[in-house]
């Protein structure tokens, strides 16, 4: 029997359906888990794949069963328990071999776990997977860290599970040691805003225009043939419109509004504050989230502060007002997109990586929780545009800000006026009206800093003077 | 002669001005710099005080000068010199001697150098000091963190040179090892969404009401004289109205719109991400210092989107706007004082400070750069309710927050409208409007995870279900 390609540990359902997914497209997998009893249901259960799955025991089987350099996906829960696997691998293995963390892992864990293997002789791979459990199993986008060469070794396996936007496989090498876990991360606070924002306009439709899931199921439904098109807006659609079995109510309806959160979106935001770069839609989404969780503090708030005065929105132009719905959706998704590849852009300096961005976007196409249309847009805006400073600043980018930001402006006006929370919404509107605006008004806050700390400023005219007249005022 | 009272390091301006404080007060201080002409000039220049100095030019004769249990307040460049300095002084120290680090630190450094020092017989004080180099030589706001016996051997000197509030001295031990200095930081923080919040409503009046830097000085002095009144708004008054020695316009139309930042915001918002507790204004108050400091990348991007198509704000009651701006001011200051005190409730549970809230409102009501009658009405809403799950439910505040937030919303749909950015305004208000709905839109993130991740919910009813009925959507 030949040897296997890869090997793969761990086969809960994300690692079971990765690989399933490896074995059916005709690459022989070594399997190991540390019950075996999960092993041996996994095998049985593979069916038709069982030719291509080496059901491994002890992991001196396993290591055996993979042809050098081994290439081993680490399939498990992120943090301590992956140093415990990692440990427990090493003194299995030989020199080139290759170990893969496919998990949600915190990409500073990834950059440590890459530079303790540095002189061993043993290489590591922080690989970030999207898709959830379907992706893992039909074609995930997979953002991979690590040498250049460990990834040439895995290449050909990845190319062949991965997602296909038309033709193009969704995975890509991306530099360095973290740079796919922080590509990963960056995904999920994207995604984290894209998911806040549907639900923000969800709640206007609601509780704004009093409409029942089914009817806001429909307009998602009309919004996915437009601009809007995406993975997220058509399962927005189907949540909306699927029914409860247990009261045949929306399901919606019956779902309580408690979101969880597992640490990217939070990630992300941190990440984005150690380079100083403004994540604000993302930063509004997780937020929104440890709202949300706070449901005993929030109905407690409802009965001392009464909810908002105002209620129902009257719109004159109903068709109207859900067209600018539309329109302020696609114009704050650009401003959560921009932020998280400036993000990216500020990392890939900080931390050497040099991450090509048309390459991120392409590979976003299709596999992730974030595919859409939208993404192959930035994917020509930026092959276009490689340097551009800021994704709002290529042309076609502009262009849509510019098209649709009117939109957004109604909506965040509207919904504020009546009281409907629309955090990442107004986010991304101040993003873009902060950062298109020439002069600012730091200016006044560069005053008060110099008159109580004496932090000095610069001049709109250049001349070397960097104190505020103040003096006495320091007395004052 | 008798022995000195306390010791200082570090003759910077902030140094020297504490000292001299501490002098004037009648305490019997030591003084020591790494380079001794710095205390030798200190000293000459030290006046009437010099009675109270001691100058010392060498370690030992500091150490020995002072009465022990030596306090001895180290004020030098954060980070690590401050763990060079504390190298240097341990030598020559005794059992008791405490070091304090009356630096910026960050509170997680404290917590370090708190715990490095636990079996050494020596102790650690980690004090926030804020109110600028003014605050440090009249009266600042004192935050201590350490042992309370510790605190008990200063007390008396910090009390002396603490601001007062009618004869309150603001200054007080608010729990173990980085207490101190994280209240210290969120201190910070809040400052950092004061300002930014003044330097919103500054932007409406310049850019939507197209009024001169004297007549906005004018509004914000009128508003100084009610609810509003505070420091920052009354600085806000005299930079607006200070003229430009060089050119004669006002010098705030001279000094360029890039903000700096030194930290402590950012460290606010990283510490309320790892606790889970949204803190959007003051993240927004970050994100616009960080979008203030690319000028280049905000002309560049005018130039590309052009300013916002609204420009000047028509009102009707230009007088009913401006005191709509008053009260969302107002408004908008509670969201950015109750997110604060939201994250130190947060991290006094995480570890294990018991922060006395109607304290840290206490001491900060004078000597700091955020002083404020408001704060005076904070001190007093914790006191009656110290156990609030936040400063909006307490009954004085819920009160202002349904009197002022309408004000605070047409203000933000108005500034919306006109192209004018107002994110830390819209993040007080997006938080205000999430807080107080029990039933909030969450529901839907919850089904679009289940849906793409399998990741379970609640439901309304209790029934023990946790996923939806997409089952084949799952393979869609």
């Amino acid at each position: 029997m030949s040897q296997a390609e890869i090997g793969l540990i761990g086969l809960g359902v994300m690692g079971s359906n990765l690989a399933l997914n490896i074995a059916e497209k005709g690459n022989r997998i070594a399997v190991f888990n540390r019950t075996v009893d999960a092993t041996r249901k996994f095998y049985a259960e593979a069916g038709a794949l069982k030719d291509q799955i080496v059901p491994c025991e002890t992991i001196e089987e396993f290591v055996a069963a993979i042809r050098p350099p081994r290439p081993i996906i680490i399939m498990i829960k992120a943090g301590d328990p992956v140093d415990q696997q990692m440990e427990a691998l090493k003194p299995h293995l030989a020199k080139g071999d290759i170990m893969i963390d496919a998990g949600n892992a915190n990409f500073r864990d990834t950059m440590r776990r890459f530079d303790a293997l540095k002189d061993s002789g043993l290489t590591f791979i922080g690989m970030g997977v999207s898709g959830g459990e379907e992706g893992a199993r039909h074609g995930p986008s997979i953002m991979v860290g690590g040498t250049e060469e460990s990834y040439r070794r895995v290449e050909k396996v990845l190319t062949s599970i991965a997602a296909k936007y038309d033709s193009d496989p969704c995975v890509a090498w991306l530099g360095e040691n973290g740079a796919g876990h922080f590509v990963k991360t960056i995904h999920n606070g994207i995604e984290y805003a894209d998911m806040q924002m549907i639900a923000e306009i969800y709640g206007i439709l609601r509780d704004g225009l009093k409409m029942t899931a089914q009817e806001i199921g429909e307009v998602f439904g009309a919004w996915n043939k437009g601009r809007l098109n995406s993975y997220l807006i058509e399962i927005t659609e189907k949540v909306l419109k699927a029914a409860d079995p247990l009261t045949g109510k929306p399901i919606v309806d019956m779902i309580l509004d408690k979101a969880g959160q597992k640490g990217t979106g939070k990630w992300s935001v941190i990440e984005a504050q150690n380079m100083g770069v403004p994540a604000t839609a993302i930063e509004a989404a997780v937020a929104a989230r440890s709202i949300s969780s706070a449901k005993e503090e929030r109905e407690a708030a409802e009965k001392v502060l009464g909810l908002p005065p105002v209620g129902e929105i009257k719109v004159a132009d109903r068709d109207g007002f859900i067209k600018d719905l539309e329109n302020a959706l696609l114009a704050a998704k650009i401003g959560a997109y921009a932020q998280g590849f400036a993000v990216m852009a500020a990392a890939s300096k900080e931390f050497g990586w040099n991450l090509p961005m048309p390459t991120i976007a392409k590979i976003w196409r299709a596999g992730c929780i974030i595919r859409s249309q939208f993404l192959d847009e930035i994917t020509t805006a930026f092959t276009k545009a490689p340097d551009a400073a800021n994704l709002i600043v290529t042309p076609a980018f502009a262009a849509m800000v510019k098209e649709s930001d009117g939109a957004l402006r109604r909506v965040v006006s509207t919904a504020v006026l009546g009281g409907l929370p629309v955090p990442a919404l107004a986010s991304a509107l101040g993003y873009f009206d902060s950062y298109r605006r020439g002069r600012g008004t730091a200016n006044v806050i560069q005053a008060q800093r110099d008159f109580f700390g004496a932090h000095g400023f610069d001049r709109v005219d250049g001349a070397d003077s960097h104190h505020g007249p103040w003096g006495s005022g320091l007395n004052a």
